[in-house]
């Protein structure tokens, strides 16, 4: 089913590995369950992205930045970076006692944003970090914005962004909530553009400087990379090829 | 005398800012005057770069890692990087608390070496923090390496990088000794190759993975980078624009 040579892209919500109403708290249960799946089940080429949570989610908002609103102050740029930075370590410290080669890579030391937005991330570490066996954990950041200091830098665009610079035809963005769902509760099965969606598509219930559920659909499309949202318990479920939860394909694609 | 446009590169040595016989071990007072130089006379374009010393060699040594000999092992990698990351965020944490805005940059998130050792550093980052105002602090860390897992890439080696690549003519190691000595004890004013002054460069006293002075000088030189290698007694004067220590030149330049 899964080309074995093809990198697959693992995006965890911040939602889903902390406890997102109580400030840098782990939910130590649900991140030991996406660990145990990737334990099990592990693709040989994986990039693991995940969000903040509750580490980085308040350091952002308590100064001020989001991803359009910037900061030139040191001290608030290394407040959000290190408390990633405690996060990151902590989920890769699990995943190396569960047998798998994780290593931390930053956004902040190897992406920029230009004036007008446009992110530039060179993928080169994290390719020859794969070809070298190891598995990367990239985190959302604080990144430099030119004429803006530093903004936040999403898990869920960082997902898109890689997700289309490397050679991949899966990418998981495993969410706190089993798909994008309708306004009757249920998972939607496939979105090709915001605007069909857009009605039911809310933001999310606490602080995301992110953008929510409808920030992570519109991010994929405008990254133009397909992908599936889904939940913790189907996470074995996309590890083993198939495509659990909401399918976000940004244009009709061949043989769908 | 200084060009207030370039941008000065300063190395602070690891056996310079650490107590290098004590794991993990700060040498405070000698880390404290090197940021009030800093503080007191602060180029306007400063990349910060600092060694290992008792924080990333030991755990280098440990692994059995150095700059041609690699791992694989994802958790001797972090066991290397996590205490570089410790050393960096109490050197980055003096700079702000002298309202200098450091901040900092990780190599093994953006730097790589290929499999005949090439090192490729995409300066970017590094210089979209400089257009903002902020202070780049990098450190001598492990980095990916084609066929070898990852290697020792050190604070010397960044340096040297950095100010090729960086538009600068003010390159700073501040090491441990005044500059590099002669065999009589007296500070070598210039050297141009490293065969004139082989017969007086030893390796250094305790654990260095990256090569000790003999090694600075070889980087120095081999990346065609003029640099000063001094003492702390005159890193202000480095600071001032005068070229204490020991001026290396890898060829002899127009009025010189």
């Amino acid at each position: 089913m899964t080309d074995p040579e093809s990198t697959v892209v693992l995006k965890l919500g911040g939602s889903v590995i902390t406890e997102k109403d109580q400030p840098e708290t782990l939910d130590e249960a649900a991140l030991g369950r996406a660990v145990d799946a990737l334990a099990t089940d592990r693709p040989e080429r994986l990039v693991l992205v995940h969000g903040g949570g509750s580490f980085g989610h308040h350091h952002a908002s308590e100064h001020g930045v989001s991803t359009t609103v910037g900061t030139t102050d040191a001290a608030a740029v290394t407040a959000i970076h290190d408390a990633m930075t405690r996060l990151n370590r902590a989920v890769v410290e699990r995943l190396q006692a569960a047998e798998i080669p994780a290593v931390p890579i930053r956004p902040l030391s190897v992406a920029t944003r230009g004036a007008d937005g446009t992110l530039t991330f060179p993928p080169e570490p994290i390719q020859q970090l794969l070809a070298e066996g190891f598995v990367p954990v990239v985190h959302g950041d604080v990144v430099v914005h030119a004429d803006m200091g530093a903004t936040i830098l999403s898990g869920d665009t960082i997902a898109a962004r890689l997700g289309a610079q490397l050679d991949t035809d899966r990418i998981g963005i495993c969410s706190s909530v089993p798909g994008v769902l309708d306004d009757t509760g249920a998972v939607i099965d496939r979105i090709t553009t915001l605007e069909t969606v857009a009605d039911v598509l809310g933001a999310s219930d606490t602080t995301d400087v992110s953008g929510g559920m409808a920030g992570k659909v519109d991010t994929l499309l405008a990254a133009k990379v397909t992908a599936s949202i889904f939940g913790l318990d189907t996470l074995a479920a996309f590890l083993a090829g198939e495509r659990p939860g909401t399918t976000v394909r940004p244009l009709p694609l061949e043989g769908s």
